[in-house]
């Protein structure tokens, strides 16, 4: 089988694929240089959890159950440290506007049996002290865990090639030039031209700062704040790392601008005002593979036979890993044309959802 | 002879040493990588006149002065473009408080006979329309010129070895390593350890933005101002870079911070709000070679004969290269160990101020 795309996405499905004894080659012109390289690696399926996206919460929810033990088996058949922290996350809000925003949201949350709780404003200071004084209250996604993107990637080509997959340093132009019984399509926004699905890129700009003097961060949960109106995550890593991210653009260029560094800047240091020391290692700009209900797509191509997708993970490729690669396997197993006997969780995600809208592929 | 420092003072000391004859080997490990390669180039010799600094405005003042042909004549001899401009500088004030600060400052520079003069709100925005609207009232100093330092560097080096001078990529550890009969340490923070003179580093963060879509900036002067308290200069270029600078800190480290980025960012954008919409190209930290009196040192260096300094430029390095390497020439063309023939512009300058202060070269 050939696997399109060497992000988390298609490394993890090459893991997985290779492991139950298929032979897998993977094809990517730079491997974890796409959407992977960009992201935070925020694993949050409580406070990722939006107004009317129900079934996607679903699948967030289902996937990051099953992390720590993808983060154990990988990490032992890789050798390589995932950076994953179960901490949790703290939501929180600069102002009174930014609280009563995200309260709105945390109440949301709750109303749909996912585990925020409320916390007062000492109860948030004594879990994170490096909290800026102003911050006026927030609430705590005990659950809501993280893991390093980058060493993610690192550990899944290691995994995947010990299991015997192939790496192949190329791009992809056309899936008729792959001589494949199956081929999974996990190229992120590539997958619009191999495939004519709606998948569009969305700009997201995200920067990494390091801690002074090689130390961790002064803070462990994952911020997710709101400040004077401006969402930001800060995403703290043992190794001094904080990544703060990151804009939401409707774009598909890889510009770093000034505006938006600013904008990231302003409110990361108004929430952990210590932040201003600390190093501004790297700005990045990278693209997410959008689709129009913000699902992801997942399983059978129609009308291509032994064309399975795995693409369109927007804000979720790094939690959705492992159920994604999980239902991409089951279904390459089982019988690639037969997609009635896919996992009911494939439902809101199959290809089939945007017949109507795909351009010649 | 032998130049140690290949930025823009020893790249010109060469050029003008190597025009009359002499033999100059130039020693650098990477040339133009140092103060050079950070600074922003303004010629500003009126706005960068301030307080007690009468003598230092002298020099700066000559140094500018000698820049237009200095400018003409290295561009005829290196066949490269120096960006040289001369729309001038505008001098602003973002808040009431701020307009005071600059106001105070240019009052005095008036006072000393300088080219400034104040511009009501209407005039300002006349000259620059991308001025934000916020911006209480400025001045002109239409003599404040600017240059690209890189260019300016690539130029020196082109016309220094046309000239005949030679560049060793390499490190000098100590003058007595040197087989010349005069060496000039243009060594910029690096002239401490080989001379014993104090200068010392004091860190400047700029960042480099690109405006969209390959245009120029939207504004041509030169725009320097005071934004809720933060100096902040914006040099526009023709090629469509804008240099955004700078912090001053006492500090020995090239790292770039959040919270200096994030200051001059929001000075940057206050003052002239399309910015925003630019790319950020380039975030680096420099190191300036500072002197006790912030005057620059220049001349022989006692007790060493044939050894003569071209350091401790500070700030003013760019602006200062023309004047520097015309009297650093004539002391070397004329004898070395005779600097009673020397400039009384030098008189500020000599390395003598600092007999007291040397510690073992």
């Amino acid at each position: 089988m050939a696997v399109v795309g060497g992000g988390a996405v298609g490394l993890a499905v090459a893991w997985r694929c290779a492991a139950r004894g298929l032979r897998v080659t993977v094809h990517d012109p730079a491997p974890g240089s796409g959407a992977s390289h960009v992201a935070a690696g925020m694993l949050s399926p409580v406070a990722e959890a939006y107004f009317g996206e129900r079934e996607l919460t679903g699948l967030l929810v289902a996937s990051a159950a099953r992390w720590p033990a993808f983060a154990a088996e990988l990490t032992a058949a890789s050798g390589v440290d995932l950076g994953y922290r179960t901490e949790g996350t703290l939501v929180v809000g600069l102002t009174g506007d930014d609280l009563a925003e995200a309260q709105r949201l945390w109440s949301y949350q709750r109303d749909l049996g996912l585990p925020i709780s409320p916390l007062r404003p000492s109860e948030l200071r004594d879990r994170e002290p490096a909290l800026a004084t102003r911050v006026r209250g927030g609430a705590v996604a005990p659950g809501d865990h993280q893991v390093d993107p980058r060493r993610l990637v690192t550990a899944l080509r290691t995994a995947a090639e010990r299991a015997g997959a192939t790496l192949v340093t190329g791009a992809v132009r056309a899936l008729s030039d792959l001589d494949a019984r199956v081929t999974v399509v996990a190229a992120g926004c590539g997958a619009a031209a191999l495939t004519g699905l709606p998948v569009r890129p969305v700009k997201g700009q995200i920067l990494r700062l390091r801690a002074p003097d090689g130390g961790p961060p002064g803070f462990r949960h994952v911020v997710r704040g709101y400040a004077d109106g401006e969402p930001v995550y800060l995403v703290p890593r043992e190794d001094g790392e904080v990544v703060v991210g990151a804009t939401v653009e409707e774009r598909a260029d890889t510009d770093v601008t000034a505006g938006a560094v600013l904008r990231l800047l302003r409110a990361a240091v108004d929430l952990v005002p210590e932040l201003a020391e600390y190093e501004l290692v790297e700005a990045t700009a990278g693209l997410r593979p959008g689709t129009p209900d913000n699902a992801p797509i997942i399983g059978p191509l129609p009308g291509r036979p032994g064309v399975l997708v795995a693409t369109g993970h927007h804000r979720h490729g790094i939690v959705l890993t492992p159920l994604t690669a999980d239902l991409v396997t089951e279904l390459v197993v089982a019988e690639p044309t037969a997609p009635a006997t896919a996992d009911p969780l494939l439902a809101p995600c199959t290809p089939e959802r945007f017949a109507g809208q795909r351009r010649p592929g």
